[in-house]
């Protein structure tokens, strides 16, 4: 059997981080990075769309190129800057705010899918405009058997419209509470998800932080907590490593039932809870499948019981 | 095998409440009235020892003997009033404002742990003074097989020496995240798990409310999330309804082993689901062991995943 093809549409940048733990200058950043390592764990063919200045080291794309990811659709602009983030958390690392945005080379990024990743079977769209993303839908010669979408607040404040319509073209939509909450003025997230599986679709994950991560689709809903952990160091690319977790699972099992999804849901949390652990791509870059796979274990012991039902 | 016997200490009240979706007047409440119901779910002998006023209506104290709890601990004082709280919640039902609390009767409340319930196998001590705990243990003939205790944030900041004396003669602490925090100046749930363990309790279960409950022992534990509802209509009582499923599922079932009290914190959930839909106690006085078992299967499918572990 060949391995699944997974084609990850997003940001590869620079993020400057301030914990209470301490603080980076500008380390190696972005949701494809993050997404791209997660999947990374898996026998998956994946490759990445994303745009960078010449300024992005040639050691990064090695590193991501060490790992079986093609790069053939990442355009290096000469003469341009790499995106760059710098932001600051809160004590609770619950909160954070942005210090610097600068977009860059972003800014005109228009993705070019490579040939032969059109017929990718799974595309997971990173955080980025609904319309670059809507625009790699588009390039794809068939219907990828799975489409997941990653968006935050920005875009439905900003973009509503686009946003709105290219959600109706994707399978699996992945967001936080709060931006669940804002796009359907629904509280409870259990109404929420049903308003969102109207607007297109047909399975949402709406992730928690360290509440743990929550799988709708039609009456079924699936959750999987996070991994209690002694020390969170920093949060980001959480998101992103779970919604790579969660696509390389997929793409590398083929197999896209309810209940597989729910593996695959264990296994991103799994993925996410090592990303906190250091500073930005730190712990995923280094981490071994025996830490995976004893954590995985770890996972099962805290979730698993044996009731009789009656 | 004769039923396990579970003493229960705790508030009879009033409570009248508001939450964004109504109010009541002064309708039944009290920890003792929901870990009594919540544990009459489960084969049990309970009894209740607590106090009230001749203000407390027969029908309440009724409600209670047919569902075979032993009242000759309850005493009632001529002439005198029922603790009485009112309170409000806030839109996001996960804080509220303590309008009026009426001591009352509960101002002088000297225990008194009937003859035939000091050699009680599973004793839960309900949210109150530390010295009335306490009391309750001392009067106990042999050491319980099991002591819970349930407190909150104002006996850390009231009676700090009291509490801390009379854990360290219990079994299992049950209390929120925040008071976890505040008892250990520890953020991470992890590391204040383990300060609370060295402290006495060789047990702890951290109540997340909507997000869920941790169970602690030792270097193990075990998460049960809150069953995803569409609509969290009273959250009063909730937690004591936890805490009397608990307490209930393992004086019936007499197995004090770490994965039998992960089945008691899945019970404890199940029936913590049904208490907050309906204002006060009246979801659970018409509970239905039907509904009780489908909600059991659907925590099972929210939580259970199977995956190949290499």
């Amino acid at each position: 059997m060949s391995e699944g093809k997974l084609l990850i549409v997003g940001t590869l940048a620079f993020d400057a981080i301030e914990t209470p733990f301490g603080k980076t200058d500008k380390i190696l950043g972005g949701a494809a990075t993050f997404i791209g390592l997660a999947a990374s764990q898996f026998k998956v063919d994946s490759a990445i769309v994303s745009v960078v200045g010449d300024d992005f080291p040639q050691e990064y794309l090695d590193m991501l190129s060490d790992r079986n990811i093609d790069l053939s659709g990442v355009e290096i602009v000469k003469g341009g800057k790499t995106f760059y983030w710098k932001g600051r958390y809160h004590n609770d690392l619950n909160s954070r705010d942005t210090l610097a945005t600068e977009l860059n080379t972003l800014a005109d990024f228009n993705p070019v899918v490579p040939e032969n990743y059109k017929d990718a079977d799974v595309v997971m769209l990173g955080n980025l405009h609904p319309n670059i993303q809507m625009s790699v839908i588009n390039q794809m010669k068939k219907r990828p058997k799975l489409v997941i979408l990653d968006t935050m607040n920005f875009w439905m404040d900003n973009t509503w419209d686009e946003l709105m319509e290219v959600i109706k073209h994707i399978d699996v939509l992945t967001i936080n509470d709060e931006e669940a909450r804002q796009m359907t003025n629904e509280y409870s997230l259990v109404k929420a998800a049903v308003k969102i599986q109207e607007k297109g679709p047909k399975f949402l994950v709406i992730k928690k932080g360290e509440h743990g991560a929550l799988l709708f689709h039609e009456n079924q809903i699936f959750f999987a907590p996070a991994l209690p952990l002694e020390e969170v160091f920093d949060p980001t690319g959480a998101g992103d490593t779970f919604a790579g977790g969660f696509a390389g699972y997929l793409a590398a099992t083929k197999n896209l039932s309810f209940e597989n999804m729910k593996n695959a849901v264990v296994h991103a949390s799994n993925l996410a809870s090592f990303s906190v652990e250091r500073f930005g791509t730190e712990r995923m870059q280094h981490l071994k499948n025996v830490e995976v796979n004893k954590r995985l274990q770890e996972f099962q012991q805290l979730t698993q019981f044996d009731i009789d039902l009656q």
